[in-house]
């Protein structure tokens, strides 16, 4: 059995990750820490838990984590991380982060990005991005994950295989990206009231949201140059997140060859599914799971070639993903606890 | 490995059991039989099941049905078990039935409930009522389980242990009941179009909706007489299901009395939750799961007695208990295939 | 032209009643006082008024507020108009409250309710209830408006009539009601969080609500002694309010004698709408609206007289009710700036 | 006062008019039509409009329209209006159609576009797009307004003052539009369904809707030869409609000019809303109401201006634009019966 502790236990992604996590059959839960709640009943602060997992909220106290632990997930705030996995790596304990703090290998590209200095730089180099579909060797040998956000997890996968077929030096892409609000976490605001989202199409921070450099970053490794303009929406939905991904320009490759490389990528990936014919993804399709769904639309007239994914946010956006890179961290079979169909309607 | 057929499967109710089946570690999946969407996939009827369960929708033989399975699960519009049952039982194969044909154990009841003879009235006597926690021995030895539906099982739960705690000749109930749109079916239809529900919260057969004899009869089990005015409420949302039941009089037990009969009766239950203190039931907490939670008020000043449940009505309310009923009748762990955290947020 | 001042502005209550104020052909719109958000401008905090109604939000001053309004609408959290009102009625200014410091005609009961004194108890004898239908002539007089809350205008309206029908010495009710999210007020918490609301029905405050004695003190004017046992539920939906009120006993009238007492009190009312037929309240009906749509059923066989209201929480049940009053109170045509189609889809 | 009939007063885009006709102090409402639901009284339609407006729907009698109004409205599935339309102005009265009929000017590509030929091509000359702030002059004149699509509303009304300020020979836009439910229309099917919709978000038609070439025709009249890849995705949310367009290139212009422009054209339009700063537009702000709220973001480093525009799909996408038409086509303030703040929240 793998021991596992989790801190970050009263967020939306931590509840996600000890849902998958109570199943698992090779798990065995360790510490919930939490940093707000403490001392209250995982049950008390996520009903749903009742009966189930009736554990303690405690503090995160970081040696005994490692201590008690091989693997500790971080489903902290961004800032929290950097401090935290030090020590726990120090402590014998491997980490998968489900926050940003080591997920942009250059420390000023972090400070430019999160407002400042990175406080664990060395373990830039060290951590590995946590898109299993494109790292899973990476990811065997290392003791840090640096799991992916749920926007650039959705709008990296579809891209990857195919931004190597668009000729010419500059490639442009444009990923209108459209999120249901649990990806905003559990703190109260006037933004995630509900009397102010349902009923409501919000685009946010057009331009300027701090996932679009940690795509780029992950885009250059194979596609140096590639721009992305990043545009996200808030949905009055609680899960789901939709990337509508554009390639405009006039030497792009055609519909064929865009589905031949993603066959090529992803037929053998049991987290991907490629639709056929006229299906395009849904967000409802795989929530509650670790599922992406991908589609693809080429209209050469116009010059525009639209990949489209969906995925839950909370699944394979953030807590899925963690533990599919949890199981490949160790050497567990990719799937286990993963399975099983997404909740519709 | 029992071999299980579903008829049904193009429906809601259908798709349920098809997901806790799929993972159901001692069901083998026979024939999907569904009345509309013959020959397509079950995937492209259902886009969760892509990868997961690629499946023909065929068309229902129940001669073929009876002889492949061990146990049929019959979810169909009311009217059409009446017909099959007796071809599956004949055929060999146990059937639970999640529909209303069985539930009702006198037949002209069920003609002036449902406007049509019954048409298998033998089989009345013989079929037991899925409710696990209160049928569980008989449950084991039939051939037939009628599995209740979701506002009988919301509303009968709590009541059992308590209505013999009521003095007095006449007992009286007022069950008001809140329902997601799930419970309506797949059927497209005004009522259940989006731009008319949303943002909406309709009453709907007030004091006259098919499931108000079923849960007197259930209830007449415990305490003959017992008189139910029954309100269901369509609301907003997709799945989750809400009783509150009031009992109103003079001569009514005090919360410590209700709460001793409720923890007596459930204590011991795996899906019955019984909250303490301030909880009071929310039907997310139960989201996707087979969960009942429930909670009681007493205002002895005012004479009034208030037990809440909430279930997933495809959960509790239908797949999810029918699934419990096969695993009594298999001679299997009764949770099997039915464990793991209700879906939250 | 009525000269108006606002106090609680930047809330849910204060918008709704800017909606009705600025197309209202009395009207003339003065100080704009907010509690939070002072400074910034009404469309910074409700982006619905840009290029509408572009004013600052100011600070609450009393004086001020009398001095050049004719009407004071008050619309904030209890336990700050009892401070306000008599400044404000000392000042020459008419008062409407939307809050709940003038509804309760006992200090006592406001105290036990409330949980603090009252501290203006003498304007509790002039204060009028604002419920219109029933208090018309009362409110012509008046300097003080006690506005009613949302769940006893809902419960209320269609009761009044009803209970005197009532044989017997104890009439008891059960009010099941089931409110949108905005009558919580605009206050981000846990409890008003999207993700936790959305697809969630959420029992609250069972038989603990405040607004049950508001409730029991405006029904014992027509049927003194009546005990009302009260159940609020939350709604996955931004505005309506559903109130099922159940009358429960063996002396009940029939259901021809209780629709022509309701006809009798408001076939002529210009915003109550009594259904016909089969027809049901629903909230979306009255969206946006003043509107209050009732109906009744009779169950003799079980002994129980079911009334149903919908309403519009922010409207008939805030800010709509409050400018019917405000158009009484000033000798204005009763519907005023009040009419126009409920929004629905 | 202008005598006005209605057809297609069973839809929403139906009911969306009337409830604006209901208030407008100009308009005489005539005859309602409706294709569906004859002999119905409105109400039992749509129940916001008991007491309020209580006509009977009645069979489109076009010659009876005509001799009965002075202008018609035409809320029909396509393919209908051009049928109706030619006998309406041969009886005299004008014409604004709210479906495609009369949009596209050239008769092969309606063929193209909706699959069949259109039946009156020689009123597409006649016809003027009712976009407005576009073509106020031509409206004045017409007899027959083509009521644009709500897609083209809020993608074309941002694009045109700015697609003048792009150098170069071919401009690429990508329009990536999200709307509510209620633009589907009433007609019942799995895809509005509710428990499909609901917690759902759905890309479909893209590059493939039919509002692409009546974008592109529109834009054709300030910048010819652009050409317009169209994503439309259905959002869970009644109404609501928000177009993000992108122009992707080198050769873009600053965000300094592009506000220019934006100023120059729409400063003085009562419907359009230029939102400054950080603000950005969302659906909610316009809900219930006739304005569309326009922003800009520019990306030079990454060849990108965004334009965001926000309207209510029913209101300026459809039955606001319709009256705002009319109100200009009748000589009067084209203001009239379309002013008030919008719902919110």
């Amino acid at each position: 059995m793998i021991r596992v502790g989790v801190a970050g236990a009263s967020g939306y992604s931590g509840a996600e990750l000890l849902r998958y996590l109570c199943r698992h059959p090779h798990v065995e839960l360790g510490v919930l820490a939490a940093g707000t709640q403490q001392g209250r009943r995982l049950a008390e602060s996520f009903p749903q838990f009742r009966g189930i997992l009736e554990r303690p909220l405690e503090e995160a106290d970081w040696r005994r984590l490692a201590a008690e632990s091989d693997v500790v997930f971080l489903a902290l705030p961004h800032g929290l991380s950097m401090d935290a996995a030090p020590e726990l790596l120090e402590g014998g304990a491997r980490v998968v982060d489900l926050g940003a703090d080591f997920r942009l290998r250059d420390p000023q590209l972090y400070r430019d990005t999160y407002g400042e200095e990175h406080r664990a730089p060395a373990l830039l180099d060290e951590a590995v991005y946590g898109l299993v579909e494109a790292r899973r060797e990476q990811i065997r040998e290392t003791r840090l994950v640096a799991s992916p956000g749920c926007y650039p997890t959705a709008a990296v996968l579809p891209l990857l295989p195919v931004l190597p077929l668009v000729e010419g030096d500059e490639v442009r892409v444009v990923v209108d990206a459209k999120s249901g609000v649990s990806g905003a976490g559990r703190g109260a605001s006037l933004g995630t009231h509900f009397s102010e989202v349902n009923e409501n199409l919000r685009p946010y921070k057009i331009g300027a949201h701090r996932h679009a450099p940690e795509m780029e970053q992950a885009l250059h490794s194979v596609r140096p140059g590639t721009r992305v303009f990043f545009s996200p929406h808030l949905v009055p939905m609680t899960r789901g997140l939709l990337a509508t991904c554009y390639l405009v320009g006039d030497r792009l490759p055609g519909r064929r060859e865009v589905e031949s490389a993603l066959r090529a990528a992803y037929a053998e990936e049991p987290f991907v599914r490629l639709l056929d014919g006229d299906d395009l993804p849904e967000t409802k399709a795989t929530y509650g799971s670790n599922f992406c769904d991908v589609a693809v639309r080429v209209d050469e007239a116009r010059g525009c070639v639209v990949l489209l994914a969906a995925i839950d946010n909370l699944g394979k956006g953030a807590a899925g993903q963690a533990v599919q890179s949890m199981n490949v961290l160790c050497d567990l079979e990719e799937t286990t606890g993963l399975l099983g169909a997404p909740l519709y309607p």
